[in-house]
């Protein structure tokens, strides 16, 4: 009996830096608008309105701005300057269109599991929009013979691919530098997670301990050290 | 040889009013503005700044909240308030979570299509976020065993999506209120168009006449004469 084996991508922190550039906006804005607060009640403040907000807003660079000029109308009460709330979205478009550098070994990685002939898909959470425009701007479309962008990385997600693309959960190999979106709801489904950790990981992603016990997935210091993990 | 036949159904002013909220946010806020520009002023300093943050934001109420809060900085040269700026994420938000009321017939159409045994898919561009929630707001989920949302909907994004489903052009019929988006790109792929038009299009979806020229396809004046050219 033939199988369809899949090997997916995680994007953003696993094929090209992500969140620095997002570190980077918010240490930016938060030295512009010192004058009103210092950078970790910003952040502290930044953090709770994104949260409130994310039902609403989702993930990615708008939602970053929306969010951002929420905060600081609030922590003003309305006295931010217009020009101030320019500077955000100054801040936010380059969120929307820094060049993408790939992050070491992905094109070799991603050339050689073309070569052994398993499909490969690029399975991205956030604004899909961005996240197309990443996908092209990084130059590896080509490399994928799926692309899925989708609004949360949870179990119900990732059984609703297997289900459409036919795979079964032990044919299935997820990539990815989040604990919380790439391993944890792969691994409970009976497939197979590789972590590839990334220095800079987002506050909203990161994973308590005790949810890891008992969770089987293999660690990856590099992209091509996880090729050892993939059929 | 058994075909695969596919019914795809626009969203957005297809299956439940969208245009009016916008319309409705923005005759508000242009109402708010009016001590700095009249209202006819403002909507066309907003939709050339939309315009030209399009190829960074895209399509949507993110979208809209940025490009008018940019709008309203530029023609008051930085002396918006920032509680005028909040008045535009409140605005803003409601447009992410208004009650979907459905169009006439919507239920009844959809119902006797599942009798009939084709397969349904919900097809709409725009903000995932945003129509994943609309979505689930408006109770349809059942109807439909596809969902696909995508950026734009060009002739390349119709091609890549009868190929991922297996579905011959002849075999695939789009109903739509969008001339633009729902019916030349899929007249010109020899697939089948019902286009039922809606009372408020949005200025960016107009088709100028001679671009309709030759094109076939059939126009309903609501949902349930659409079912007539549908398998």
């Amino acid at each position: 009996m033939t199988t369809l084996q899949l090997i997916a991508f995680d994007a953003d922190d696993t094929l090209w830096p992500n969140q620095p550039h997002f570190d980077y906006a918010e240490e930016q804005l938060y030295a512009l608008l010192t004058h009103y607060a210092d950078a970790d009640t910003l952040g502290r403040r930044f953090y709770e309105v994104w949260r409130q907000n994310m039902h609403l807003f989702g993930y990615g660079a708008k939602s970053f701005m929306l969010s951002m000029i929420e905060t600081v109308i609030q922590l003003t009460n309305g006295r931010v300057t217009g020009n101030e709330i320019q500077q955000i979205l100054d801040y936010g478009k380059r969120l929307l269109d820094f060049p993408i550098e790939l992050l070491p070994h992905v094109e070799e990685v991603l050339a050689e599991l073309k070569q052994r002939g398993v499909p490969l898909m690029l399975l991205t959470k956030g604004d899909l929009f961005d996240q197309e425009s990443k996908l092209a701007r990084s130059g590896l479309g080509d490399y994928f013979d799926h692309v899925e962008i989708v609004s949360e990385k949870n179990e119900a997600t990732y059984r609703r691919l297997l289900m459409r693309y036919q795979v079964r959960p032990e044919d299935f190999v997820m990539i990815g530098n989040s604990l919380k979106s790439d391993v944890l709801p792969v691994a409970k489904l009976g497939a197979r997670a590789v972590h590839v950790p990334y220095h800079a990981t987002w506050i909203h992603e990161e994973v308590p301990a005790d949810q890891l016990v008992g969770i089987t997935f293999h660690r990856a210091d590099s992209l091509k050290e996880a090729l050892a993990y993939l059929p």
